[in-house]
């Protein structure tokens, strides 16, 4: 890796001779044409204006394509020979640069490996560059679909999301990707001159999960399924944010009401739904939510009690081409704004479990006047309910985005910070699980697998190698 | 009721005239045999020893079983017209007395009221007597089952369980049966000379929940269904009871891992575990289990951590003549000891769900030797993980019982005792539900229904009928 760290890296590449790598890499699919290396280098890393300066010039020397197992293992060896670092990109639509190549190198892109090997009842495995929206398609007339997946699930591959998420729609019942028995297998490629096939199987699983591909190269993924629930999509307007978040917590809390999203959007922000413009009133807060037909009716017996008025309500149907409701949660909030308001950014909440609402109240009194605009998204973590958020922050300079986070933090609200690049700056923690770190020594031993993210590894060498 | 309250309740029932009552009736099945009315006037209470000598002689006057809700509403026109007390009976599973006539009268036989009305996706709605093993066998082939059951699934009917059950087997993931959202509808008949039938919809169905059938009489009710999942049933062993319960406790806060049933059982309790005696090894504690087929791989994963070993595992299947395993569990853990040794009793506790681990070892710290043996029930209240217990306690004198409770509050669990008849002694806050109370001024106005179990209604009477 000092070989590599040295380089400095520049806009069209990292500089890697790469005559000697495409040799042994001869008959699979390469591309080293310059607008598509700059086009297969970025993900959404732009929401951020200081990633945006940080990693908008990096660049891969050479995008590779594998179409199967076997050649994912042939692009591994040659890296390990000739020491190129090695990025694995997926759907590309994290926020964090999760697949830039930092030091340029090889791209490997995971898009052909997108078949579904097996379905059983509760179970899919599927290859890492399979689709979330395909995944869903192919099992949900089985009577199954992913416990959950990014508001992105029309682009995400499921290896990307393991590697990258945290979370997402259906996280409210499931909790985050990393809870026990949310990922049953993963199979994984090591980085060595001569690569091993390694089956990760229960546990181990929680060595790949949000490790960007530091840990090996993920080609397939055994996921556990829930039941496809007939879904209904409803909106509800209150007058105040604060009693829309209120009544999403009740119903979050109320496990005989089944749901799959439960997201409180602050006003202005709904101003920016234009696919769902009758639905949000001028200077009304939403939430937004997918229930459970058979719970509906308990949803609308609660919602009585409280001033909100349902705007919409629609069977639930995930088609291409039209904007699903969910595509209104998560981040993709940010960028319903972001599409007509290039001045914002965004920030990553963890709100406390006790005491979330006082704790939204807190944080809507601190920044009034509009500079940060809350909306939450209820997941369970640990076994208790609470919310993350993603609230859309107005952006001045970077010195003003670091006293908002000390201001979420002083109202009790953790934050993971995702203006940084590596995996210790972005976790709520600081630091990497030290599993993943040791996991490491053993599958990247010269630290090739998307460098420049793990800040804690150093490798130890493995001098016989290249 | 000032009429029936005077009278002393005997052996052969309240000594209720019956002619004008049972010309009222003509038609409709009835039965005044004194064998098969001691038979149909008892419940399951005779598991409290204190219980057993107030009740077991109750009798009632008369046993009516309707064919339809339209037999229903003249057997309640006519307790009304002639101020007989009526006592619905569904399965008589339950062990507080619910379906005994503590003042004679009539006693309402539901088990021909056992209709399925119809199935939706998600949901079913079925007349009150429909046993529970029968919906769900009805429910299954179309991919539903009930989201929860006492562990008495074979016997009960569900007008008995919603009316008398908190929670049961399902409830470690929807939660207890009053959790908002787990009933969706009720249709009761009042008890007026000309009587009315209600359709309680959305949260209304609150009102019948656990009310002993005071607040109307159930005809039919509309149940969510959960997904018909595959599942797995599970005995794990550990030498030390403790260890379980931590463990149970991790399984039951990791949301990946699909559950419907955490019981851990302190040995020797599964000395009396025939069915399962080879899975029950000498001198160690068990957890017993149901776990989604797709989450095995998880619990197991999460298990090797622990000093537990697998002792049974087993496709679930529920078929008649033969024990399951949900029936080593709950209030059945009881019956498995009464079976062989009938010098003992049991409480119902409801464990802190911060510091439960704790708690455990501080009551068996303190009732260490055999006197009281604990077994849990993880379920989820107010959205929050904990566990309820059913403890097998050695009787000896009801003030011996009394100190046991006293003990078990010591320790920070709450005791909803068992061994009193009325609906406010029973609960955990000694009180019945507001909402309830104003509600029976309008079903049964002469307070008629179940009369002695809701021991804080005064009837404003009803001058004009009768």
């Amino acid at each position: 890796m000092s070989q590599a760290a040295a380089r400095a890296s520049v806009a069209d590449g990292g500089g890697f001779p790469l005559d000697d790598f495409l040799a042994d890499v001869a008959g699979i699919e390469v591309s080293t044409e310059l607008t598509d290396r700059r086009r297969r280098s970025r993900d959404y890393f732009w929401y951020s204006p200081i990633l945006y300066q940080h990693l908008k010039d990096k660049v891969a020397d050479v995008i590779v394509t594998p179409r199967d197992e076997s050649e994912v293992m042939r692009v591994a060896a040659a890296c390990a020979r000739h020491h190129i670092p090695l990025t694995v990109r997926g759907g590309a639509t994290g926020n964090y640069g999760q697949c830039v190549p930092l030091l340029g190198g090889v791209v490997l892109d995971m898009a052909r490996l997108d078949r579904i090997e097996w379905q059983k009842p509760g179970m899919v495995r599927v290859q890492a560059g399979a689709k979330l929206f395909d995944i869903d398609a192919a099992t949900r007339p089985n009577g199954w679909e992913l416990r959950m997946h990014p508001s992105t699930k029309h682009m995400s591959q499921i290896g990307g999301f393991v590697a990258g998420g945290s979370g997402g729609v259906g996280s409210v019942t499931f909790g985050g990707m990393r809870e026990p028995g949310n990922i049953v297998a993963a199979r994984i490629v090591t980085l060595e001159s001569e690569p091993r096939v390694i089956e990760l199987r229960g546990d181990a699983a929680q060595k790949i999960s949000r490790a960007y591909g530091t840990t090996g190269i993920i080609t397939a993924l055994e996921m556990p399924l829930a039941p496809a629930q007939p879904w209904i999509d409803v909106m509800v307007a209150f007058d105040d944010f604060i009693d829309g978040v209120r009544f999403a917590h009740a119903i979050a809390l109320a496990d005989g009401i089944v749901k799959k999203l439960l997201s409180p959007v602050e006003w202005p922000l709904p101003q920016h739904f234009s696919a769902f413009r009758s639905a949000c009133p001028e200077g009304r807060s939403l939430l937004s939510a997918m229930i459970g037909e058979m719970s509906l009716e308990s949803f609308e017996t609660l919602l009585a009690a409280t001033g909100g008025t349902i705007t919409y309500r629609a069977p639930h149907e995930d088609v291409p081409g039209k904007a699903p409701l969910y595509e209104h949660a998560w981040n993709h909030t940010t960028l319903q704004v972001l599409r007509t308001d290039r001045g914002v950014t965004y920030l990553q909440c963890l709100y406390p479990h006790d005491g979330l609402v006082e704790a939204v109240e807190a944080v809507r009194e601190k920044f009034g006047g509009g500079e940060v605009l809350q909306h939450l998204e209820f997941i369970r973590l640990n076994g208790l309910m609470t919310a993350s958020g993603i609230p859309v922050v107005r952006y001045s300079t970077a010195e003003r985005l670091y006293e908002i986070i000390r201001g979420f933090e002083s109202c009790g609200v953790m934050i993971a910070n995702p203006h940084v690049v590596t995996l210790e700056d972005g976790s709520r923690y600081k630091r990497v699980d030290a599993d993943q770190l040791g996991f490491k020594q053993e599958v990247d031993p010269m630290g090739l697998l998307n460098p420049g993210k793990m800040r804690s590894f150093v490798p130890l060498g493995d001098g016989g190698a290249a």
